[in-house]
């Protein structure tokens, strides 16, 4: 079973995150809360979604696995008006999920979980550089490196967080140094170079004033973390990066 | 002759409440005032509007029969300011309708009415189920259901308004009971299916704060009444129904 | 040299202003401030802009030539928040133009000046009507000749100015006596004809709070000159006329 009551707000964010990388996921459920794992068909960017029992206004679940259209839930909770409690519960009988918004009820059909994709083995890695900023700042350096390439770096390097893009004719780069960001470790420089497709589409679902965590390697994956609606979900996303040419 | 002042918000949204079913229109103004009445090229939708004599700033009018493009005349009006009183002038020597907005002035060709498709004559129905809601609640139903199938049910049954939509897989349904609407009444129960792309135009014209007085039978047209700024102008639109394949 | 720091609203205004005819044009630099002269590939539309030394936050220059791609420009100077400062810098080394804005740098290729379309000899006309007026009462009468025809009238008659369109069915008129404009002055009757094409791409770049010269001949180009930002830098566009067939 699972029947749960959420904020709208928090709950299209935490699907439009996960939204960034599949057009369906698994959405797991059981005492604890619920939770995503995802990977891009490419398998080049991953996330992971956490939204804990007690963030909801109500909750109730066994283990279950649901198999979910995100484009569709999200056109449904789009309904709802800001501060709307929505109402989710699977229906034992025809396993469908019933949602309801302020006297509106869905009936969605779920997806076979069998049929999607399967979950990721996030790996744990070693990062050595560290930084905390705020998203608008990751935002705006994504955005400018946009106009010149079609890939940008990450790195620490002098006690300074950068992100870089060399286009053919133009650059971008913009230095944050460790009192202009919240908090900087980095234990040994790095660099890392990533497909703009990618974090464009994951800028969409940084808020401009969420904390972001960003951890960076030496030709190896980004991992950001942050949370949503001032800590209600975690999610997290790990991006494979471009190995650069010298 | 006719000659007026009007409130450029009232004419906008009483040629919007006409758009939806026809590009052109007769308009036809006596002393009484200004209306039309029209249906789609489909015979699907009907819709008749009314702005009385005393709902214009000032108003002067012989029997007149005006054939209007209201795509155009709408850009025209378009060009007012909130607040902007538009004055209209049906030039005698010309037949042109003369349009002026804070000293724009824009002659407008008028269309011979004779080319225009015959106005309808709207059936005097006995529809057995009437309950007066807000338009944001019409609308909002109209919206959902569009998101399932491209038609949907108006209904009454055990004291309650509904409007549901069965999609292949997906259902969405919206219950209102007596309490929950301005007032209901229904002699018996009563449904009828209908067309979610006239619905959906419809949707539009529809003012989200307008008490909207439905009238529903079962597999008999929908008619539905309402007030534009505040009852400075009636509208009434009439749409058959879809008929069910049970 | 070249090294300045400039307001970021007032900047892009000026790019606007220009781009309004051209995609990439000279700009020249010296100690008396940033000057662009320009004329459209058809040799229509002329403008020229001048942004004095005083208007900058900080400004040195010696005489350079800068060739610069607008569109690109537009979108960097487009990253800026309202009330940012941009920081502009020749490079001498690279002979490039760096770009800051609040931490953010760009590393501006320019463009060989010689490749670049020649300046105009912006020709100093005698036009016996000159009114001066609010940029939205231009606009709104642009909007409106649009609605009816491709081309549009500025006139000077009886001690009023007009803006006329005539289309194959309808008409627009305004017509502003001495008392609606700011200024009149109409040594003789004037009218001359403009293609709407290029009057709706300057529309666009006119302030509606700006105050507008506008000097109107007979079948002579129209010129009009008006301030950005309260007197910050100037604009004159001068448009060429259609010749109208009696």
């Amino acid at each position: 079973m699972f029947q749960a009551k959420i904020n709208a707000g928090l709950l299209q964010s935490s699907i439009d995150a996960v939204g960034v990388f599949v057009d369906e996921c698994k959405v797991r459920v059981d005492s604890e809360g619920l939770s995503v794992k995802a990977v891009d068909p490419a398998n080049v960017g991953m996330v992971e979604l956490d939204v804990p029992a007690d963030s909801f206004d109500s909750f109730e679940a066994d283990d279950e696995l649901l198999g979910l259209n995100l484009t569709k839930f999200d056109d449904i909770i789009g309904m709802a008006k800001a501060g709307d409690v929505v109402a989710l519960e699977l229906d034992p009988e025809t396993g469908k999920l019933k949602i309801q918004i302020d006297g509106l009820r869905y009936t969605l059909s779920l997806i076979d979980p069998e049929s999607i994709h399967q979950e990721p083995n996030v790996p744990d890695l070693d990062l050595p550089g560290e930084v905390v900023l705020a998203g608008a700042e990751i935002n705006r350096g994504i955005k400018a490196s946009g106009m010149v390439s079609d890939h940008m770096a990450f790195g620490v390097e002098d006690k300074s967080f950068y992100m870089s893009a060399e286009g053919d004719q133009d650059d971008v780069r913009v230095d944050l140094t460790e009192d202009e960001v919240i908090s900087l470790t980095a234990e040994e420089d790095a660099r890392s170079l990533f497909s703009l497709d990618y974090l464009e589409s994951m800028s969409k679902a940084i808020p401009s004033d969420a904390q972001v965590t960003l951890y960076v390697g030496s030709d190896f994956p980004v991992r950001m973390e942050f949370e949503l609606q001032g800590g209600d979900a975690d999610v997290s996303y790990l991006l494979a990066p471009r190995i650069e040419n010298e």
